[in-house]
């Protein structure tokens, strides 16, 4: 599983940063886009990943950074050779924009397009992932979407496996789905016997703008990885306030708070410059040292995490 | 006046020509947009073009690859402090498409928006310049613009008001509104007689996406510039008309019969890389000598042509 960012600005595009997306590989291959703001499809273009492996979209709020690249993606993943389903999941008008793109533009799309209207509390699950969607506050509706993997089954013990005379075969699949098995001296073998712990699924949060927000924290409790807005600097809070959005030292006392293991922030104001970064890490990371301010075209990868014994 | 290429490509960006928009840069500073494909406003980031000079968008037609960075320009004129009135000509279901995304989004312009649906034969003013509109033939409404500059009065001979004792002054701005003056000596003096011949204005046609149409030669007829589609290299006709598209050939056939001075070809599909240029120029060329292709970020200058005689 890893996350490419495609577009780590506010607003408007810059030279440095574009307007908002986020890609997230699963280990499927399946691609998913977080946001989709003009310009995304070219930022894949130079990127290693194909828009026909993208399977859904995950719109926050409907602010023009963040939806404007939707038509143009639509067609050109078509273009490409698309012909899987894609979903696109956000909020309330989304489905209306999209399809008057389509519809003036005279788009034909070769693949199934399912539009998926959001509100606080959505659940739904995508492949092996449980997707819960929470309502932050930004002026406009604008949501968080946690995004939970189903744990999965442990390791064979292998060593335990041989010792036991179990020779490596079809057998193993069969522990694996959790059988208990008779070998042929007449011993019984349960799964259990011989499987490790669980391999804990990763949890994931994703946070649209928003300005800081005690709920955030329930919404994150205990993520490996949350991704959350930093679009001011710790001393613009008033003006980060006024505005619905939220501060390097905000966005971190909410992963602190949340007990999450990283802090991915995004979002940033193209007020600041390069220059500027080491600043708003430092201000993010008094409060919550496992940060990183991403920046377009990074890639992070974020594995699944064994147990230490099994 | 000078053209600055933003986007040359056909259908799909690719990482070498951007989907369509041209800049027409007036010699009063205002910029003019022919079509505006997505990321339009990323090529301007890196072109010397600012968005609030931007007064007027000239829309061919309602496909996704001209239309869909509209949207996000709208907002980045606003919040780059465009304050002006912005008018926005096009096919009928634009000012749908441009409401829907203005609404849904949320976009607050801090300036007017006029938008203004054109159809075959539609003709307006906007500055010195004399529009008209004409339908060609794309499969959906697809127009070509002519622009025509007004025509501007003559030099003033300045060595012919010396040798009649008429010294530097006021009184020369008078001849220039064509007035004539009584000497002190008496004698009268006609505008005509100081003024040389009027400098043609110069005249402009953008085609939109189009089939090879005996109109668009009447339409283009003694343009000192044309800009059409070359979609396809000639031996692609067949797919060219079946997909409603030019070739290299037809849009040179086009500005010979025209008795154009210059033809600009565009709109080169992605088939086609860099070291395809050298043949589909020549293709070109060998109908119509004073062709060139452009690329993304070229600029062309088209300066007032002065009379050779006065």
């Amino acid at each position: 599983m890893e996350f490419t960012f495609l577009g780590t600005g506010a607003g408007v595009p810059s030279t440095k940063r574009n307007v908002s997306s986020t890609a997230l590989r699963l280990d499927s291959g399946e691609v998913w886009l977080f946001d989709c703001g003009e310009a995304t499809q070219h930022q894949i273009l130079t990127s290693t990943i194909t828009l026909s492996k993208v399977t859904a979209i995950f719109i926050t709020h409907l602010h023009g950074d963040h939806i404007f690249g939707l038509p143009g993606i639509l067609g050109s993943r078509s273009f490409q050779g698309g012909e899987t389903e894609l979903k696109i999941y956000g909020p309330k008008g989304l489905a209306r924009f999209i399809n008057t793109a389509i519809e003036i533009s005279g788009t034909h799309l070769r693949y199934p397009l399912r539009m998926i209207e959001v509100e606080d509390g959505f659940q739904v699950q995508e492949s092996d992932m449980d997707i819960k969607v929470a309502l932050l506050e930004h002026g406009i509706d604008s949501f968080g979407y946690r995004i939970e993997e189903a744990d999965k089954i442990g390791s064979l013990n292998v060593e335990k496996l041989k010792s036991l005379g179990v020779q490596p075969g079809p057998v193993y699949q069969k522990f694996k789905k959790g059988e208990s098995i008779t070998l042929e001296s007449g011993n019984k073998v349960h799964a259990s016997e011989v499987i490790g712990p669980p391999i804990k699924g990763r949890h994931i949060v994703y946070c649209g703008d928003t300005r800081f927000l005690e709920k955030t924290i329930s919404f994150a409790t205990n993520a490996d990885l949350l991704i959350h807005e930093a679009t001011f600097s710790s001393e613009k809070s008033s003006l980060a306030f006024e505005y619905y959005h939220s501060t390097t030292k905000e966005a971190a006392q909410i992963a602190k708070t949340a007990n999450v293991k990283k802090l991915l922030l995004n979002h940033i104001s193209s007020r600041y410059q390069e220059v500027d970064m080491e600043e708003l890490l430092c201000e993010a990371k008094a409060v919550f040292e496992n940060t990183e301010i991403v920046k377009d075209h990074m890639t992070v990868h974020l594995p699944l995490t064994k147990p230490s014994s099994s």
